[in-house]
């Protein structure tokens, strides 16, 4: 059975002040809530109508947890369009420092969850360890985002700051894309520096472009008058890959 | 204003069937429906609170094709969660024989709207001039769709087909990518072929496996053990540009 203050303490958890306030964040679907409980991240409570989903990935001391839940009950917790077999709520890890080594992508106000879920399985995927997000960057505690990321979230870190003052005092070369920047294909891309990729509407901001030290381009090889741009989570995927190809 | 009747009429556009009845399908925004106005599609009735912001893209002979709305007349016409400023209508390009030239990106079973809508906007990008789509992968003329391709709809040819009897009768090479392909940033890869994507949950469907003559890898650069896939268009977007890049 899910109380009615669970069901309340939940649906609050959809709003950042909530769950900073409370230091605990929502995740869906047995997928998912399996990825988190086999990392590092501590369970607060799971409520699910299928608990032999998570009899591998459920530790003894998080059997308690765990609360049987109906269909309509999951209902009533999901922020999703379609109601998971499983809603279960983590603490947030603890902030960290940045580390300055190998490749660090950086995030000039991405707004849009699914581009930030995308690009948090792209930094898994090509083995980026940290993601440095902007203050005004969509939280990555947001459930949509969570759900977008399909358990990647528990091997890339991210770190939310003043992206001013981080690149201002870096040593590490920093990439950003832009129209006239020298093609990707053909520069020169080391193994230790900063990706920055830039606002879905309005690209890097004029701030942080002063702190970019390496302009470069993906070029266009459709008819060269259409104004439409890539999309933020595609041209990380096509810098990535270009970084780390060799 | 807008008639009960006109509202009846392009709500019911958001079923295929209809669309396919009228041979018609909707856009929304100031920035797609210009798009497809300087395309060569028809355009067949246009609904906007801000007629000047067409003023170019109309030809003399639309003018009368276009009618002053209120926003709230807008909000009943639109599939977006966000009305537009405008919503127009547009006759379905004629169905064309899939050119066997260069390359093209074929998608098994393809079924989120916003992938699709990706993808067109990446053959877009990278001149790829012909999508063909498996005949259950999400239609390109639903509304999700046209607005994620952001005008690129008009300069893909996108081409619903039985996939399984076009690949066999193709000549160019098939690739497809799977975990056991070779690498692809290590694979030669021909200015002419053919590129199949699977289905999101599923990926290439065994049916059509059997006639991939090309299988490629895209290298996990992360923990190896996760169990995580790439989306389909970041996958896509990472084919396309190993493909291009020369």
């Amino acid at each position: 059975m899910v109380s009615k203050n669970t069901i309340k303490r939940i649906t609050s958890l959809g709003q950042k002040k909530y769950r900073q306030r409370e230091g605990v964040f929502v995740a869906e679907g047995i997928k998912v809530v399996n990825e988190l409980l086999l990392s590092s991240l501590e369970l607060v409570e799971l409520h699910t109508e299928d608990v032999s989903a998570f009899a591998k990935a459920l530790s003894p001391q998080d059997q308690s947890k765990v609360n049987e839940a109906t269909p309509a009950e999951l209902k009533k917790l999901t922020f999703l369009k379609t109601a998971q077999k499983a809603v279960a709520t983590f603490k947030m890890p603890e902030a960290i420092a940045i580390d300055r080594s190998g490749l660090t992508v950086v995030l000039d106000d991405v707004r849009d969850p699914g581009n930030l879920g995308t690009i948090i399985r792209l930094c898994d995927w090509f083995g980026i360890k940290q993601l440095v997000c902007s203050k005004a960057t969509v939280d990555c505690y947001n459930p949509k985002v969570v759900q977008a990321t399909m358990g990647s979230l528990t091997r890339v870190a991210i770190i939310y700051t003043d992206i001013d003052t981080y690149l201002a005092s870096e040593h590490r070369p920093v990439f950003g894309t832009f129209m006239d920047g020298e093609n990707i294909y053909a520069a020169s891309l080391p193994q230790e520096g900063v990706i920055v990729m830039g606002n879905e509407a309005n690209g890097i901001s004029t701030g942080i472009e002063q702190l970019v030290t390496k302009r470069v381009a993906i070029p266009r090889f459709g008819i060269t008058q259409a104004t439409e741009s890539l999309n933020v989570a595609t041209a990380t995927a096509i810098c990535l890959s270009e970084f780390k190809r060799g």
